[in-house]
């Protein structure tokens, strides 16, 4: 892979014109319906595949009963596990992970302090063993002190430089090829796509409009809180150690109601965690899409829902068919898992 | 007024449609530039009109050495006294009075409980008499128990049936003629246009779109707390009297930093309330445009500023030559003040 041009080679500015400009195209062509080429090549042909592109039909279809304007075309999409690989550890955790490293010199007391004794060890299990409150005083530890922008070209700077130890190439690149044709797609349809993850909100937009093409002001996410302060005459936003919302759950509902003012038509998601965002999504009147990406593929990528604590489904497999939501087989629907180095 | 065609008195739909269109036009345009017509016909010729013009030619200009890609031109705009009349009341403080009445015959302790009491017999000066805490309970108690979208329709009413006591108009009437020339100027150019305003964004929703052309998802206000309800089988976010954050001072720049991601390239303000957002605003790198309106006009509005509770600007006035702001008159920038009817 070393010799692969890979997309974080390019500068972050080139990606972010790049971005633009195909903002600016889509808008151009909202209405562009779905004909010709196939919008999703690396969907095998099925009751999913067919759901996705009948929804984006018949809410562009206009004068057709189902149409939506354009302004109203709101999709949502969870990250970890619905748009990139999340297991076993999800990405965020490794770069905290690695952070924690990178700053032990600074911090000779975390030699005898647990988790980071078990973190600068390398001992996945000890690092762990703290559970979520050990993970987010560590993330608080890890991305504070620093403006947003300062932190952004931290993890830019971690990605490139990451290398899962499965798959063996940096996590930019671990994103799934389907997801990323079904985001341009609904683009190309006059959609707005927006991730709603329980990621941090700083910690997505290091990457998400370079790999996605989705602009910072439609990630939401968890966020930590932030203080202004002048220094030396300039003025920061400076980014604190606690965490102030926790967009999962019912917080992913409210978090879309208090952003973006509408209710999504349709929501993408693949754990417990979504379940919320899609019911609150396609409860909603006309046309709605709600989908779950099953980790089914343990050859391919993993298999994991009921028994795992990462991406955790048993609520959505247990009620996907009464919801009227597609539960997609990333086995059997995807033709290939991860997205091609650019 | 009452026979002339109102703005309020089109759809809801209608207009979402014609702002969507809107919307699409100017992102397909949006390298066009300031040439040809006047962007800025109700603004008289001086330094503050060729202030904003000579802004958006230089960081529009490919190649130029202010140019910046259409995905970084973020503008924000404070709503109350920069967009639309703030001044002796606040709209929303009206609108919280007109709803306290409407629902007091529920209420029938409210007839011996200030400031109700006082808000119920119209009494302006006892109502008021509580301050901000006051205020802020009796504006929980207006705007929580129903959904965001149900909020919207009720706001929306009210709009339509309100008349200034002054200028006879409904308040969607009172918004300044030469910023609404200013926001469209800045769309035609491939900017965003945000709202960042000390009202709540449910109350503001309501009216955004149709009245400014700028779409629920780029509102940013104060907030309540909502919570995530299913009654009888349907999920629904409801509204709760408590506010969660105040959009207000520093709290402007944070919001920003949380909600958008990105540093803006020009604020518009008229209070100190403002102050933080224009000084994080134009500290950023490259061209930087900070405005700030000054209401010095009491034949055509009202004139206010160091003495005033309702939109105080000192600070603002002692520092903006410092800060390479620009001070809007009213009355010597401005041709004329409220935007017709439409």
């Amino acid at each position: 892979m070393a010799n692969t041009p890979s997309r974080w080679s390019i500068t972050r500015r080139g990606w972010l014109a790049a971005a633009a400009l195909s903002t600016l195209l889509s808008a151009c062509a909202p209405m562009a319906p779905a004909t010709g080429a196939d919008p999703l090549p690396s969907w095998n042909e099925g009751a999913n595949k067919q759901r996705i592109v009948e929804f984006v039909r018949a809410v562009t279809t206009e004068g057709g009963k189902d149409y939506v304007a354009p302004g109203d075309r709101i999709a949502v999409f969870d990250n970890d596990g619905t748009l990139w690989l999340e297991y076993p550890v999800y990405t965020q955790v490794r770069f905290v992970f690695d952070r924690i490293r990178v700053m032990a010199p600074m911090h000779p007391e975390w030699k005898e302090k647990e988790p980071y004794k078990s973190v600068i060890a390398g001992d996945m299990k000890g690092a762990m063993a703290g559970g979520t409150k050990g993970i987010l005083e560590m993330l608080g530890v890890a991305q504070s002190g620093s403006t947003t922008f300062e932190f952004e070209a931290i993890v830019d700077q971690w990605m490139k430089a990451s290398n899962d130890p499965r798959f063996k190439r940096p996590y930019s690149e671990l994103t799934y090829q389907p997801m990323q044709e079904v985001l341009r797609f609904l683009r190309a349809n006059g959609f707005k796509t927006y991730i709603v993850s329980g990621g941090t909100v700083d910690f997505m937009r290091a990457f998400t409009e370079p790999v996605y093409g989705i602009p910072n002001e439609q990630v939401i996410g968890s966020r930590q809180k932030f203080a202004f302060e002048v220094k030396d005459g300039q003025p920061m936003v400076m980014m604190q150690p606690q965490l102030e919302y926790s967009d999962d759950k019912e917080g992913k509902p409210i978090a879309i109601a208090q952003i973006i003012g509408k209710r999504p038509i349709a929501a993408f998601g693949n754990s417990d965690g979504d379940f919320q965002m899609l019911q609150w999504t396609t409860a909603g009147s006309g046309k709605r899409l709600g989908m779950i990406v099953h980790h089914d593929d343990a050859a391919r990528e993993y298999a994991y829902d009921r028994k795992s604590s990462i991406g955790h489904l048993a609520e959505g497999l247990d009620q996907y068919q009464a919801m009227g939501w597609g539960l997609i087989s990333m086995k059997n629907d995807w033709k290939v898992i991860f997205s091609p180095a650019k």
